[in-house]
């Protein structure tokens, strides 16, 4: 039985040594479309930034895929964006859990996963359409069809906001998929073994209780689902 | 209208300046009780070091919290997992997403979410009983229920496994709740605005093409949810 993923190690070479697969090569690959699909399902992101000490900071944050850049942005008081936007060397990973792996012992219980993992330096976005398109790439990740219905962003607000874009260059992807891999001695065992999948569901629209009268609840709202749907 | 958390910022003061909650104090919380629900909560946790040249490393990984520690693991072989054992600086950050807030303006889209930040150095488990305990509390945090159904680790198993405890002590959280919180003169906008919640479900559980004959579904896979249900 093969459990892994049909992932292709080195059919794309790594960028770098630093992003070089190690460990449980067969589940990694460093293919751009495979890494990209990551960054585009996943919501959010977690951001690594180091200080002067070497000690590490993870914060979630949302972010959006351009092309070959990730968009994430922040206050332009923000510690995190200070230090990302002075040229920090930083680490984006997206992590999506597709699935429980129940093994017939304990230590191979495991999850199905797929992450994509990004190193590099991130650019401070100066150009104020740049800037535009990097507001229009982060609504519509989070919520595909929405940048045409809401009001656009502000000279201030562009002002107050620092967008970072960080190149898709040093990347790498993990990817689990299948059932428990199993010690041979241990398959007659009673215990349930298989799967449990896990996705993210959407509930129920909350309006806001502000909402201005006779507006309907939109098609991107209404069907939203992740992954999103393919548009039409 | 308060769309922020009830947070009661500095109730319990942060344990460092380097989890000092700073941007959107109001946010932010150093209680223990908050922060212990995201991390049990939470199905994987986003663990960072930064190697020589203060290049920061985030990788997804399962943990589980017991007491006072959070318990996470790996191979002996891992670069992460004995850069970590060998005291560097890290971080593990847990995020939940609740739902997305659309506003009637672009830049005022956020989403509902918690998550929980743990700086510090993890210890190297080397107590068979603790390593036995680690084991249990990451598979129970998993799948609650499981840990009685499965054969437990081998001494071989935990020879090949570094078991990590990184302590809660410099922790913070951060919730954010409630609607968008749009400038004044938006409200008036024809556009809709609330919030959509997001939920994590678990789909109809998929045995394992070697399952021993005649092994049932138990209740701990058949009734899964996140988070977890009371145990009863």
């Amino acid at each position: 039985m093969s459990s892994e993923a049909a992932a292709q190690p080195y059919a794309t070479p790594p960028r770098s040594d630093r992003v070089r697969l190690r460990r449980k090569r067969e589940r990694g690959t460093h293919e751009r479309e495979a890494i990209d699909a990551i960054l585009d399902e996943g919501l959010i992101a977690h951001l690594g930034i180091a200080d002067e000490h070497g000690q590490p900071f993870v914060v979630p944050t949302l972010h959006a895929r351009s092309g070959d850049v990730v968009y994430c942005h922040g206050s332009v008081a923000s510690r995190t964006i200070k230090t990302l936007a002075g040229g920090a060397p930083a680490c984006l990973t997206v992590s999506l859990i597709d699935g429980l792996v129940l093994a017939r012992s304990a230590m191979h219980h495991s999850a199905n996963y797929r992450s994509a993992m990004l190193l590099g330096t991130a650019r401070l976005v100066e150009d104020h359409d740049e800037q535009l398109r990097a507001a229009e790439a982060i609504v519509e990740h989070i919520v595909p069809g929405r940048w045409g219905e809401v009001r656009p962003p502000s000279v201030l607000e562009l002002r107050a906001t620092a967008m970072l874009a960080l190149p898709i260059d040093e990347a790498s992807a993990k990817v689990r998929t299948g059932g428990p891999i199993d010690d041979e001695e241990d398959y007659s065992l009673p215990a349930w073994a298989g799967v449990i999948p896990l996705a993210t569901r959407a509930g129920a629209p909350q309006p806001d209780a502000r909402l201005a009268e006779g507006v309907p609840v939109p098609a991107h709202v209404s069907g939203y689902s992740r992954p999103p749907r393919p548009r039409t």
